[in-house]
């Protein structure tokens, strides 16, 4: 068995993957720690999980870790996660970490986007993008796994197959996107008050979101060129998902058939990438691990249409589709 | 035209205050204020109103209400109402006030239900209950109404005939409620936070909800006797709307139509009070300031189902049927 | 007082038109007609109206409406329309049609995309797109109104400026919409069953919704050029609104403070088109007649962010704003 | 590997039922079935289940399911049901049966409630209950077992102790309950379309809901006298679970303390039923097999406060979890 320890258990990436474990055959939780103030008995912390788990929700305390836990969970919001990774993997731990501090290979992007000086540049370099789809062969051997940011996991796996091939200019893709109201965190805040968001739609981070430059890197890295993205999200009055909507010019005219062919070829062995005939709908992938996503032509552009559950494949159950690889377990156990 | 100053006008009640008065053919809105911190132009703190209204939202001056406004909107909360309320009446306005401060007639259950002493005694005792369906006599020449909480509106209308007539057993009232999540406040909280509250419904207030004192003694002065009730809210994912289950007990065995033409005589002349023949849905009052009411028999107990708007029969739709009735104008003025 | 007859009033559109003239101080319901199977007393039909109008709904009678009343809504669907506002004409009404059949001069391309041929080309040529903003002068006299689709409506009002002004390249916009589920209309089908629907969006119309050709004839006629639209609806989780967002490539570089200033100059003197200084929320205009927009710049293109109730501005509540304009009476009434 | 066939798949209970069997270790899908209309590649029927299982499915064939499974759970409606059940039970399977028509033991109950007559009675007589934690010990052994509905599992679990130990009134219980709308299954209706469910919530099957007499026969049987129940539901805006709130007049003052100690007393080995300390939330419960129960008391009465997932335990959880226990399984496989 595993043995997972959940640091930042207390928000809703860290739930995600307590609910994830607990339904897992080959690994177990054996350690969920959060800030002092949001410590307690597992059923007050999460009233959910009465009676489903008996851990305590607990301070951080490395030396209880070390020996204790084989991989850590890491759900920590940027900034404090580069502060406690080095001491994870001190401690001995492989870590999956969900914030943004080690997915920005360049320093200067980051500290324009995130505001804050990188502090641990040693690992960063060291870190893998954890989208396996993707980059499943560095994964393998990684100790440290930059988990993709929700936006990214859903553009990037869209566009995926028309970067690696060239098929379409990289200098006006538009990534249009709605997420669900939980990908906003569980902080309480006048916007996401249920009167205010609630029969609500609306755009946000207008031209500064920071998963932009995350997605141009790793589409870059993938069209081995410099790809330029306009991504623009929007919050819809949702709990899950995310619906991107992908808008590229081809190089030259492309037939949808040999769209969907490129598509079911580049994702065909892949266990939780569909792809489908239709537009796909985030309702059909919530609470799954699943992309599902439609590629076609339109008046001359190509549009992909993909759709992922933001806290799972987005989040936690993409980290433990990481961590399943990490560990050589069959990469769908505990997601099926 | 009546000249209405809307005191506490950025929370939802103010809000939706503003927005029936500026339908109004014969009142309009002389004076908006607020909290400091809630002040500004109109279309920042309601950007709903960009372009309705140029009023700015600006902190309480008695002296700039005084020969401006014929009357104040109070929606100010609990303590802070009866701070206010005897300088607006000495400022020479009519006052609705829509917090329970001049509500409950026995200032000890007003201590013990809201934990503070009341300071206001001398106009407590002039204030008139403004439910117009049973008290529109004596609101007519009121100088301070006090406008009756959600919860009550909703299950008072649903049991006034029945405890006028003496009809049902007065100790075993139940009064079972779910109230949309605008009933909470404008306040961000965790419970509110969209990803918490969608797809979700509990009870609160579990034998101590402040409506119920309000409730007992409502019913009480209409049966003529002490009345108990056993009042339960639940708030439900939706923004507004209450809807009332109310069991009763009674007295002697009467029949669905008996209780169908007892309901349609009692509210016959009332404009907003319509006898359904079948179960209201909160939906069809949504928005509106009427009340929709199913009075049944099952197994032998009488059940009665009421629907309203929180924020409007609930709350500033009767607030402004009051002003209606306080100022001589055609009582659905506004709010048809 | 003007006599306004709504025929189709069992849909949406109808409720939405009935609650608003029930609300207009200078006009008057006189006649509500629906199919013979959804007629019957107007509550029954309309709960929502128990006690607020006492019109039947009544199966369509040409003889009883010539007359009575002055102007008809026009409800009905597509195709259904053409054979019934001649004889709406005829009985000396003015018609203003909800439907799309006399929106597209081109009867080549309605036929291609309502598959139906179009079987009143006379009026078809007389009819004036009723989008007031931009067609009031012809509007004022015109005795048939084509009222605008709800997407174009929403579109358009964002793209104009940038259109008249011939600042944007023609053949390269993008409009991404997200429409709630009363767009869809009344009658209930499995992806609109509220378990499928709730906590759902995907897009719909791909390549194909008939909204494009009207938005392209609009746009060009605008413009005085062939305009080529990239339209991509999508169906949210909310009643109502539409929440478009357009993506637009300049011919030159152009400012933020530039843009925000065409659009105040456009439309500074429309009652119901507000520009914003940040993204539009489809809540602040759900239940009104008002536009927002936001115009800005990201990454070297235009993005234009507009949202409006799609049942109100979109349908109900634009149709009065042109009845308003052609009985000469305020724009704003029944609408403020 | 138990392996299961599903009779009755394409419908939300069937759907539920796939998806707990797919993450289940010692059961397997062998079979799935459904009208002919709605058969299929499986990823049509469900686009949810895309890449996660290969079934098809098929109009039902006896004669394949003998020999290739072990037991149907057969989410079929009623009537239905007990047509194919015995031939389910001939051709070899275990039977969990979903519907209402293995419930009611009093087939003259069942004709007035289900208005139909009985046609099974020999396998009526048979038949368990399948309320584990009431009925597990006759579970264990049978070879069909009327699967519980789903309000009577949240009113029964909530009233279960006090109905044993004889402290209540059976003569004046009331169960007021609220279901999201999963509940009324897949057909699409007016009522249940999206923008007429949503932001609503109604009563219904006012005194005359078929769970009514099941909840009646049940809770006589645990409390060895009649109980009469006035059981009141309604639907809310929300996709799963139901709230019951359960009033009670106890026969003698009882102690919230003495309360809570009975109730962990009567679950303390149940891994399914949690007593809590606050209202019970349906969002803790949904897409889980729990059930949580909060008893208080106020003012005189005894109110208890349930929740379950209408589409888990108060269907395919339970199901399964019978399934569990009739192969001598884990009782919680599945369902943790």
């Amino acid at each position: 068995m595993i043995r997972v320890a959940i640091i930042g258990a207390s928000g809703y990436t860290g739930a995600e993957s307590v609910e994830i474990i607990l339904r897992h055959s080959q690994a177990e939780l054996v350690y969920l720690s959060a800030l002092p103030e949001e410590c307690g008995p597992v059923d007050e912390v999460f009233p959910r999980l009465k009676g489903r788990c008996s851990l305590p929700v607990e301070p951080l305390d490395f030396d209880k870790l070390r020996g204790t836990a084989d991989v850590a969970l890491c759900c920590l919001p940027h900034k404090v996660s580069m502060e406690f990774v080095p001491k994870l993997l001190d401690a001995g731990l492989k870590v999956i970490d969900f914030s943004a501090d080690y997915r920005l290979k360049d320093t200067s992007v980051y500290e324009k986007f995130y505001e804050v000086k990188h502090t641990d540049t040693a690992n960063l370099k060291k870190a893998v993008y954890g989208l396996p789809e993707l980059f499943r062969e560095q994964i393998k051997g990684a100790d440290l796994i930059a988990n993709p940011g929700c936006y990214p996991t859903g553009a990037i796996l869209a566009m995926a197959p028309l970067l690696k091939e060239g098929l379409v200019q990289t200098d006006s893709i538009i990534v249009n996107a709605v997420t669900g109201v939980s990908g906003a965190g569980r902080n309480p805040t006048s916007k996401f008050h249920f009167p205010n968001m609630n029969e609500n739609i609306f755009a946000y981070g207008i031209g500064s979101h920071r998963h932009m430059p995350e997605m141009e890197q790793v589409a870059s890295e993938i069209a081995g060129t410099d790809v330029k993205i306009l991504f623009q999200p929007h919050t819809g009055s949702f709990d899950r998902g995310i619906l991107s909507t992908v808008y590229c010019q081809p190089k030259a005219k492309v037939s949808i058939e040999k769209l969907l062919k490129l598509y079911r070829d580049f994702y065909g062995a892949e266990p939780f990438v569909q792809i489908c005939e239709g537009a796909p709908a985030v309702k059909d992938v919530a609470g799954t691990n699943y992309c599902h996503i439609f590629p076609t032509c339109v008046k001359g552009r190509v549009v992909i249409f993909s759709a992922i559950d933001n806290l799972v494949k987005g989040a936690s159950g993409q980290a433990i589709q990481n961590m399943n690889i990490l560990f050589d377990l069959e990469e769908t156990l505990g997601l099926a």
